[in-house]
């Protein structure tokens, strides 16, 4: 019984972004916008009577209430009645905003692959190193782009600091848009020298989790597998 | 004589596989189309010859021709006979995708790699982690691109909330077509947020196979290269 | 009182940098330009009298002069000094450039994250092979940059060997802007196989760091996480 | 005064470097080809002398001469020499890379870094397993690049099933010039699962070569910095 009313869950939560996505894609017919409204619906009082039975069931409603599942269960439920009580108000921007709160529904999903794993051990263990790197590609990221600005200038697209930071971020990323891209010899020779040094240490945090997950690992090699996937419901 | 017939087929799957991506490129003179679609006759009744081979000489010809290899088998000779069949009907798309279903020849080669090696087993044990990972950066994709849809709008190319996710998986994976990109500056905040966060992340799916790989290498090895690329035909 | 100290320290860092930032931006009211310029001033005078508290606290004055934090804590106080004594003279490049000198305040924040790590340590030990490698890396640059000037030439973008060479190193670390993209069948065959061993290759130096923090950390596992953050003023 | 000579050499090989990627730029003035065309003859005269002098000093010149080094040696001083002779020649291509052969000088440079090293030992060892990997890499592009083919068509640039292959093998290594990018949903969909699949293997190669290196690393932990960059003149 209780193992049906997961299985309905996750495949309403699932149908729910879907809808959620749909709905933003222009060059439907009249008639599909329709049903994707009368499903939110459906979807969304499912949802409430999931939140209801939660409160009423749990030993501590205010726990429940005022923890992380407890409010994403509150955000798949009430922007479709706020957005209810706001039609035909101004305030568009806000309802679409609000609106499109119930995305966070994909977070429900959470609940059925399990956090005590060692997957996120090992990343929360390593996260202090982490963030001393990523802290260091920011500092980086901040000197290239003054330099990258100062070098390439407006015309190349580097038009002001934070793009030219922005425009560092994407090369040491390695994600390279190309929307914006050197084109003096000097800032393709300074953009050259980012990329191999971003190259260089991709490799850290890389090392630093790994060596953290084979300790982890090395640890409990019994306990791996067993406990990863769990379901907490 | 087993040895001649193996050197023989592999040459024959890269042949046929090349004809079929040359088939494809526009340009060539007549005469070049023709000797492919000869060449692609001789390699089909070759294969076919290979398939009813094997079907004669195992043991159980149901469980050959329901298996991996039996059905590429099959997909390697079929395509031709049918489109031949229907050439001149109007289902071109249909004939189109059949004819390029050739393609999967290539699957045959996989034959002489070997599937029981430590690589693939490394990537079986961590199939599991892998997972919960990719689903990870999908449900990030999703809650990212739902943001990135609001704050950058139909004007920068984020048409809609899929667009908007396709964006994000093509920046979380660091490939960065830069066919869409921010132009805001808010939408470059974020994305650049999303791209360090990403390049963050990009080191736990490393270090999971990493640490599983150096386990199973440690484990056994005296076993580990002479089992490796072994042919089993 | 030396904790209080700090943090205001670290704030009027990152507000500096904010500052020098957001003074390149286009398109503010002349209003905030001024208030910019007023916060500026007032960060600088702060900077300048924590340079010469230094000066006069510490033992030798000579040695943190000279020291790496001696000349960024100079750096930061001494370009709006000069740019006020330079305005109105014509050098203005030469000015900009010495006002964006103010941004390497940044480093200044680095006081504070500690360099005594083991992750800067294990950065350490392996950089003579990261060095190696990037050296490859170069060498490999220059001559398939090259091979690609001479098969695409000057029509798609690849105007002379240093131009194809920052497209080599731009798709070797799988950046990719895609300013300059191979056109012709050859060029990019040749693209293709330098992309696949570049997949490969980017193995190299992150096995390298790993199995360097690794080693490290399994040497002084209990003095891992004490010493990893701290502060030495 | 071996030593003065290496560090000649070293210097001449670099600036002989610079000289052959110079000389393809354009808009320098007359003046600058006239002296990079004398720089190019006192170096060649050079490297023809270090060719000759090496002949006669080695034990068996013939084993020099056929040898990695001997041949580098010889590409370093012949193009000069025949681009003089086919001068005013038509085969104009031809001789264009011939000159451009001279960048291969960059190799001699290799003879300082030392091979017997472990790096290339732990790349050497994870060869078989690396070409395995890179060869599923190569099939995954030619089936996905067939099926990209098919959905996106010659519309959004995937004109043929090689140039498709092309673009799998730029999105799968992350490099993503956007030159050819999927413009349909059905193509942005299947390109989302390549890239998913991309960034969830490219753990492979990287966690071969971690383990290997590890695995190398700890088997000889004395002789690991001394052999490392060792001079082999």
């Amino acid at each position: 019984m209780g193992k049906l009313f997961d299985v309905i869950l996750l495949i309403l939560i699932v149908v729910s972004v879907i809808f959620v996505m749909l709905e933003s894609v222009k060059g439907f017919s009249e008639n599909t916008y329709k049903w994707l409204y009368y499903g939110e619906w459906i979807i969304t009082i499912f949802f409430s009577l999931e939140y209801i039975a939660r409160i009423i069931t749990v030993k501590k409603p205010s726990t429940y209430i005022f923890s992380f599942y407890g409010i994403i269960d509150l955000l798949s439920t009430i922007p479709l009645y706020l957005s209810f009580i706001f039609v035909g108000s101004n305030a568009l921007l806000a309802v679409r905003a609000l609106r499109l709160l119930r995305v966070f529904r994909i977070l429900k999903i959470t609940r059925y692959i399990g956090e005590a794993n060692k997957l996120s051990k090992a990343l929360k263990d390593s996260r202090a190193k982490i963030l001393v790197f990523l802290f260091f590609v920011l500092i980086s990221s901040i000197i290239a782009g003054t330099i990258m600005y100062l070098i390439e200038g407006e015309e190349s697209g580097f038009v002001s600091i934070p793009v030219s930071v922005y425009w560092c971020i994407v090369t040491l990323t390695t994600v390279g848009f190309g929307d914006i891209a050197p084109v003096t010899p000097q800032g393709q020779f300074i953009a050259a020298i980012i990329m191999i040094l971003g190259y260089g240490i991709i490799a850290v945090p890389t090392g630093i989790v790994s060596a953290e997950y084979a300790k982890k690992m090395n640890g409990k090699p019994n306990q791996d597998d067993p406990d990863y996937v769990h379901v907490n419901t």
